[in-house]
């Protein structure tokens, strides 16, 4: 059996397409369609069953998409400190590992810290908007491109049985604002303490969230986001709808599955269950 | 983004092992131990409620095995005749299409009737057994290997809420045998009608199936089958135990997700649905 030959891959000669990425691909698609500014995330947490307060239980025993409110769950993105730092801790030695790599394959790395500001707003049109302003917390400046008008506009829960952590994967759209008015009071502030990790079009962020009067308790967060999603969506809705022929497996496809491979390996690296499982 | 450079798998550098394959072959690995004969099949069908009598449905969006005992499940792998028809145009096709390939990657083709007849019989050392005694229709002559005793070791049932189909995988033994004696009378007698489409280890079994006084209804069945199963889950043991440090991706996972492509591809290319939805 060792040394047999390399297998056929079918009686039709190819694999299949995997379902799960053109099941994403597709409900993004869907989703984005006369969209601009859009972006695409996953996040690392748990899935909650709103009933018992603990992770989601269903019979199931491998990976699925979840409808969630068929379900009653929440997903909370928080996990445990030393979670956090063991994540931390295996990303530092991705960059250090891959340091001596051709550019491409290098894994850059960046830390921020930053301030964001949340602002109820009504545009002169009449519309209300929710504002995003992000400063960067030392010189209290904003960044360029720092104020956005953010709307979230679908999820996707994953149910991961097998392993410690399941995922969300989120559609927004952050559209650039011109900033609020000077005497505009936020609704809301937080700190974000941020280090971000990057490889081609996909950047991973482990990020500390400290909210006001609960400085004592920040909030673990690990997500990864594809960085050039608004324009891979623009240039897949484009040629979906300019070819007769639709191609099944297109760049779409492609970073979908690569960003579904760097959430799913992160969630193998953990060692630490999630904060439902704490109490 | 047309003539993007290849993406990186991760930022990890490498693609995730197939959790569902590695799964299956853990299955596998827990389920046969110790035992000699083993078979590896998995069949095309419909995973019923029990009671409902209609398809199972679950709040799950993409394939996932489940826990049938836990949601009261049973597997029917029955199909209509129309699509058994237009499964058996489509192997005819692969049949012709890869008539001009180099051996390997031929897909060859064999129609056999075959009776069989199933017997319980008791050992001399006492034990109860259940034979099964396969005969060419056409001479009544047993086949070679035809006598077994055939035990089903355990099934995983895997639900496919985006596809016409569910699926089973079967894990049983099929120990040769002695005939049993000329008089023994068969509590059960069944005539298949059989083409079987081979690839390297894998067969493709297109079945119909007579029952004695249910004629006019027969059984369409479809099932994907690893030739060599005995021999790879033998090697796969084998080198467990023997090698200090495991390897992650062998013989036994490929030829599983082999066996899953398989089965997956057929399953898409399917038509019509399943019995339970004709009602």
């Amino acid at each position: 059996m060792e040394e047999g030959p390399t297998l056929v891959r079918s009686i039709f000669g190819v694999d299949p397409l995997d379902e799960f990425s053109v099941f994403v691909s597709d409900w993004i698609m869907e989703r984005t369609q006369g969209l601009d500014h859009v972006e695409i995330e996953a996040k690392v947490g748990t899935l909650i069953d709103r009933q018992t307060n603990m992770r989601l239980q269903l019979p199931v025993l491998t990976e699925t998409a979840i409808d969630a409110r068929a379900l009653g769950v929440r997903f909370e993105s928080n996990m445990p400190m030393k979670q956090h730092r063991s994540f931390n801790q295996l990303l530092n030695e991705l960059v250090h590992y891959s340091s001596g790599m051709e550019g491409a394959r290098r894994v850059f790395y960046k830390h921020v810290h930053e301030t964001d500001s949340f602002h109820d707003e009504v545009l002169p049109t009449g519309e209300h908007v929710h504002l995003r302003v992000t400063r960067d917390s030392k010189t209290q400046q904003i960044k360029p491109g720092g104020v956005v008008a953010k709307k979230r506009i679908d999820d996707l829960n994953v149910f991961c049985p097998m392993r410690m952590y399941d995922f969300r994967i989120s559609i927004s759209t952050e559209t650039p604002m011109p900033p609020p008015p000077e005497n505009s009071v936020p609704t809301f502030v937080r700190e974000k303490d941020r280090l971000s990790y990057s490889l081609q079009d996909f950047q991973v962020d482990l990020t500390q969230v400290m909210l006001p009067h609960r400085e004592q308790e920040p909030i673990h967060e690990l997500e990864v986001e594809i960085k050039q999603a608004d324009e891979l969506v623009r240039w897949a809705q484009y040629t979906r709808n300019s070819s007769e022929t639709r191609e099944e497996w297109t760049q779409l496809e492609d970073h979908v599955l690569v960003l579904l491979n760097n959430i799913r390996l992160l969630i193998r690296n953990a060692s630490y269950q999630g904060a439902a499982q704490d109490a």
